[in-house]
């Protein structure tokens, strides 16, 4: 049986329970180690979260006074739309809490908050190999059939 | 033998050279007839770009005073750095000027402004069935294996 | 007796009811007949107001479903500070509603939501001979000593 | 007579040339010692006049390779234009270079990137008690009227 869990908007006291996700996903994503992200980055985007000039917000799963999860989302202009985009850019549930529908929960609380913006739109991208996540990706969204090319500048 | 072409941002004055390449651009996605951009997007997105508060840009192909392309970009927030990302959301060249490398220009001097801007990468999206650009994109870009999810909301 | 009213964040639905208020404070600046404020500009700011990446926000006093009052507060960057400074930029209350602490809790109210969105201060501007509203000004702030010079750009 | 100088956008390197002026400016308002700015906020600063996400934007007058004065500017939403306002929020000139002419220069080279960008006005702000600084003033830009209230939030 599950644990009932609620989602919220992150506070600044949330921190300590917040780093531990915040590391676990960047772990995921290989960012670890030597490649570790920067501190002042964890820093610098933690910030954001609370200042009302920068559109970045976090959402945060809780249960028992515990931090289960995490969805990062920020809003962004497009060209073919009045309304900004809203770009989930991550998503994490911590390994102990999966199966519970954390991260479905997540992603439909960043729907309700990105349509309570007057948003039209959420996307996301996921790695092409990432078959369990897209497993629950394909109930809740749609496959865009789009790929994403990027290239990096030399400092 | 090409003619040759030059780079550079959008102007005030060149609304009537960009409208029919913008129109293009939209109807290669689907977005003509019934299913048209509304022309209140189209006029907000224009104004956007001569917009110093809003950070989306335009450049433009031009020869012999005819625009031959174009190519937006916009600058958002990451949450795994400190710089803005570098969206490239729309990159068109006109039918008559295809095969002269006006598409590969236009996102050198994106990748150009983006690094004046500080910048560590940009990126855009594709469909995955379009074999043609992606010729061109194989060349310039990596593609990164990550897919797009999106979901429209219920207005 | 006053009537009592309650001060929340402007929604869709009050356009009608806000409008008059807008018109009344740009009256009461000069921004009537020849110099109106265009419709435009009206419009753009209303949409503002519901865009999450516009940083532009509303307040209202309400009392049995007529709006009284209005404050507009926006977040802009500050060279000497990491957070936002909050400017409160518009302050009206109807006419007919005024003695009854209208403006003065639309003014706490911002006060609130400029805290919660972690800024130190807010600040407004008033003309120098509006001696009416230093009165309530100079029991809720502090005159700072700064005056304010402008210079229009040629068209 | 006049040394020759020169008003360009700051420029990465320039950092050891700003920092004297931008310190002198600080102290200049009784930022200093107990009170001086806190060096991640000159730190954060810096980083946004680079940063192509943040409205945020710096001159410098320079002379044989010496950096002589600064003005910072901003621009924000305004309720009552389409447009950015522009805010000049700090202006400094060298002690050394007092009486040369660098503070108007900077005054007018915002006006121009300001115009470039597209805005109608460009404010700033400046104590009432400070009468050399308003010579000046009157004679590029028009006083306003308006004064300005503040208040500080508990922390």
């Amino acid at each position: 049986m599950s644990k009932p869990f609620a989602i919220r908007p992150i506070k600044q006291t949330d921190f300590a329970g917040w780093l531990p996700l915040w590391d676990g996903y960047n772990t995921f994503y290989g960012r670890t180690g030597p490649t570790a992200l920067p501190a002042e980055i964890t820093q610098t985007t933690w910030r954001r979260f609370f200042d009302a000039y920068e559109p970045v917000h976090a959402l945060v799963a809780e249960s028992d006074g515990k931090l289960l999860g995490l969805a990062h989302y920020l809003f962004h202009r497009s060209t073919i739309q009045l309304e900004p985009s809203c770009y989930l850019q991550d998503l994490f549930t911590d390994q102990a809490a999966r199966g519970m529908g954390v991260g479905r929960a997540l992603i439909e609380a960043t729907y309700h908050a990105a349509a309570q913006a007057g948003c039209q739109r959420v996307y996301w991208q996921t790695h092409e190999t990432n078959a369990t996540a897209m497993q629950l990706y394909d109930k809740v969204a749609q496959k865009s059939g789009f790929v994403v090319y990027r290239k990096l500048l030399a400092g």
